[in-house]
């Protein structure tokens, strides 16, 4: 999707454009009043005082049509500079402009911009017609307040966005439409995979039953992956003392991030932005040879962030969510081969899932700046060059970022771009050096000395709700087999000949532990099998006569028109293999 | 476990006991001065100023001795009573007892008790004679505050224990002994389990990979049970609205076992108690009909409750916890038809989980009290009966207990005698009428008339957390094959010339998902197989060249000193069917 902002030329564009906005409603409601107007990723808003008046789907209609008669209409949009008194003057019946300018300092150049009967203050720059507005279209509209504040008056805000061409505005909506529909909120809705309701509480999805069996399925699978490469799982609270987290600096360094402290018994405790403590005060609870690392600690951990009501978004952005999260305490020599593990493991994943849109980064600190980075000039380079080689090894593309690098150490990031909107860090292996230091961790050498192990802080799906999201998104819902809460869907063609037969197919998948709805309503069959494909369920099975008599079973694929037949047990054994698979086809 | 304040004769003599061991303490260190010294469950204490002084093991000892040479001497016990204004001259050099005087009020009578040159201040009864306290231990120490407030100035404090005869005395340190062997909080730290630290949080456990492999277990075992009754599993976070439990109720008449709220962007969260407001929202998040009741909510869900750090206690009493939650929705008519496969799913668990001493309660309302319960004299009838005759057909022994219902309704509990402490509710079946209708929850009856459901909360495990703690302490650590963290330990007769052929085993029992480990270490063949014992591995294999030349294993169970022979894929079997069928032999 274009970010208008990213471009110059369409920031002017739809700066404008907002002008024009303002212009049209100021000619259908005189004493329409107006807040700012600026250019967002997504093109422009502009936040307007109509009073009581509430907008409709008419309004945007009837507005959008007088925008149309001012382009044909053609007026230039001249700049003028004016003094900051003119400008109040210029201003004084629109309390909202009187309030920016008097915000401004008093040498600030102050211009404004006339297009025909209509002027508003603006930095600009503008294009210089009206004319050139021509292909715009009004998006939505939604409340807001002055300010920001809700204590404030609330106020009317109108979306839209413009461009220079029909060809390019079309393709953007088609685009807008698209993402409309693969948006995971909207997915999540109408497929039972997540609720969220400001009773329950902003920020806090909860996940319905189709979601759960996701979520399941994705905790399982990577839990047995991380086993059977020697990690061991543990499960710690999603809280803890403030002291571990001054132990560990969070509270110094984090504490924006946080949910505030709560006072219980004389203690202070807090919902923890991230488990590292916890599990490295795992590590800390027995005495470690050499002999015992590396020690690897996994937990699908729960962690809570503070993040602003207005960047939530379903369960992509949260405020509690659970992390693929692990911890490697090792010792400087297996440095390279558990990060190659770890890289390996990345991989493995990432082309059982079928995720391809990805690319890796080395984020390396900046050697000149002495301050940002933990002060070690042998460790940085060694580490930075073992993790070089691990990612030259693979022969993969990678991105080095200088000046990147977390204070504690070097990074490899894996970027994934997703089907809408910006790419996003999905998976990360960061070297460690401070806290083990910390919390004061050692493991015995082979010559009996204490030494301090390094730990890797790793993730592979990140947090499961986003990924969750993600691979909604990638799909447009439509699950792969392993993962469908529903896998297969029975429809016998007739309720009154055919149930006994669907029934008895359907207890032979249950015993089979495959997920399979059977559809008995007393509804057409034409209408079921639409409601199956917009369940968007793998395989849906209609059974009649035919079936009955031949003992098989025919089914549909989604998205396919084709109707196949086959025996029963060959079919089991079909869907069974694929499952396991975890085929993506 | 006996509990001395229960039984009134007990008591006395621990009381008297309690003043003997001031009189020791008092000839030990004339300059002790006395706080208050109770009987409690397990005997008495006494809390005492010491100066300077902490107690050492040494010290417990000379008061022990000088207690038995004050028996022997045999004084009489006397009871005197005085008026406030003589207490106060007699005891002016002591401030505690002072303060104690001081707070009584001035009609009080107030008693004192005299045994030689000791005399203290005291409501009685006593025995009549020190001769009468033979038969004591002095159990252990601590330190503990004045007033218990870590403020105030510090005490000793001196735990002790008086019976009327040695077999008394006998068998009550061999239960104690009994008691710390089973401790889940020994058996926790000596296998693994789960960890505490202060610096995470009082009440705060986390669970290590050993305890994590049980907690998984476990789950899955009761997940799986509850999916093949057509429960649907959610996942929902641990917090949770202000207004979400100013709906439901909780903030209103729980909120002294809630955690204090926490303020975010202008909304107030809060840790959750309990989880049902959220299965309230998710039932409301969807329109029903009668068709699709019974909806049956599940989830291991994760709840915070304020407990006083003094009644902690490891995975037993804690600050957050997760439940074997439910919530199941029904019409009037499902009532019993639901009660009863609660019931039969108890029965399962129980017989499976091989849990046997337990008993059933009824909780009824106290039909002449009109105002703590909800008032609908039809439905609790009904209601009632339903739960009555449920219990009936099932033949077994309950108890019924009037006045025992919540406010919104009837409730089966299953109360178990666990192997240490007095019995809990494990398990709970409890029909609510009010939560429904305070979250609008409605369904359309086959009228199409609106109707509210009834909710059914229960628990079949509990809390895991303490779960898991009752089985460690039922099978003291040593848990059945499925549950056990470690299933089998391989031992190499001798590393040089076996471990090659005991990796190759390790290798088969590993892919077969057998949770296996293998002792490599240099160490004597005895050695290693006595840390299997203390381990409670439940299969030790010893690896030698018999087996070898034979292709065969040789195991030894826990706790049985057999050897026993046999071919490897008759072993294999063996395991995987014992793990399957849960045995518990």
């Amino acid at each position: 999707m274009i970010n208008i902002k990213e471009s110059e030329e369409l920031s002017v564009l739809n700066h404008s454009c907002a002008h024009l906005m303002a212009q049209a409603v100021k000619h259908l409601y005189p004493d329409a009043k107006f807040w700012v107007g600026p250019v967002i990723e997504e093109g422009f808003y502009y936040d307007i005082d109509l009073g009581d008046k509430t907008l409709t789907n008419e309004d945007l209609e009837k507005i959008s049509k007088e925008m149309k008669r001012l382009v044909k209409d053609g007026k230039r949009i001249i700049r003028r500079e004016i003094s900051k008194e003119e400008a109040l003057e210029m201003f004084k019946d629109d309390p909202y402009k009187v309030d920016l300018i008097n915000e401004m300092s008093d040498d600030e150049v102050i211009s404004c911009y006339t297009q025909g009967d209509f002027t508003d203050l603006c930095r600009g720059p503008h294009v210089l017609s009206v004319k050139e507005l021509k292909y715009f279209k009004l998006l939505k509209f939604s409340g807001s307040y002055y300010k920001g504040d809700s204590k404030n008056k609330a106020l009317q805000r109108i979306y839209g966005v413009c461009f220079k061409t029909t060809e390019d505005l079309d393709a953007h909506l088609k685009e807008l439409e698209e993402a409309r529909e693969r948006d995971h909120r909207k997915i999540g809705k109408d497929l039972g995979i997540f609720m969220t309701n400001d009773l329950v509480g902003k920020g806090l999805p909860m996940y319905l039953p189709n979601g759960y069996i996701i979520w399941e399925e994705l905790e399982n699978y990577i839990k047995d992956k991380e086993k059977k490469l020697g990690y061991k799982h543990v499960l710690t609270p999603p809280l803890g003392n403030v002291s571990l987290y001054k132990t560990s600096g969070h509270w110094d360094h984090y504490q924006e991030n946080m949910f505030p402290k709560m006072e219980v018994d004389g203690e202070e405790f807090v919902l923890r932005p991230m488990n590292c403590p916890h599990h490295m005060m795992i590590y800390a609870n027995e005495m470690h040879s050499y002999r015992d690392l590396p020690i690897r600690i996994g937990e699908i951990a729960r962690d809570c962030r503070f993040e602003a009501s207005g960047a939530l978004k379903g369960i992509e952005r949260v405020r509690t969510f659970c992390q693929n999260d692990a911890h490697l305490f090792v010792s400087k020599e297996q440095i390279g081969s558990e990060i190659k593990s770890v890289v390996d493991l990345i991989m493995d994943v990432y082309r059982e899932l079928n995720i391809k849109n990805f690319h890796f980064e080395l984020s390396l600190r900046d050697p000149a700046d002495k301050v940002k980075y933990y002060p070690d000039d042998e460790m940085w380079e060694n580490a930075e060059e073992t993790l070089r080689n691990v990612l030259k090894e693979y022969n993969i593309d990678y991105v080095e970022k200088i000046g990147e690098a977390a204070f504690y150490g070097p990074k490899v990031d894996v970027q994934v771009k997703p089907a809408i909107g910006p790419e996003y860090t999905l998976s990360t292996c960061q070297l460690d050096f401070c806290l083990p230091m910390k919390f004061d961790l050692t493991y015995v050498d082979s010559e009996g000395k204490k030494q301090t192990p390094v730990v890797i802080h790793r993730a592979i799906l990140g947090s499961l709700d986003r990924f969750i999201a993600y691979i909604l998104e990638e799909y447009k819902g439509a699950l792969p087999l392993w993962l469908s809460p529903v896998q297969i869907n029975i429809i016998p063609v007739n309720n009154e000949y055919h149930l006994d037969y669907a029934e008895k197919i359907y207890d032979l998948l249950k015993k089979e532990n495959i997920r399979v709805s059977l559809d008995e309503r007393n509804e057409k069959l034409s209408y079921k099998m639409r409601e199956s494909v917009i369940k968007k369920v793998p395989y849906t099975l209609i059974l009649g006569g035919n079936e009955i008599d031949s003992k098989t079973i025919s089914y549909r694929k989604y998205k396919s028109e084709e109707t196949v037949n086959m025996s029963t047990i060959e079919f089991i054994n079909k869907i069974k293999e694929e499952i396991k698979n975890k085929s993506f086809e």
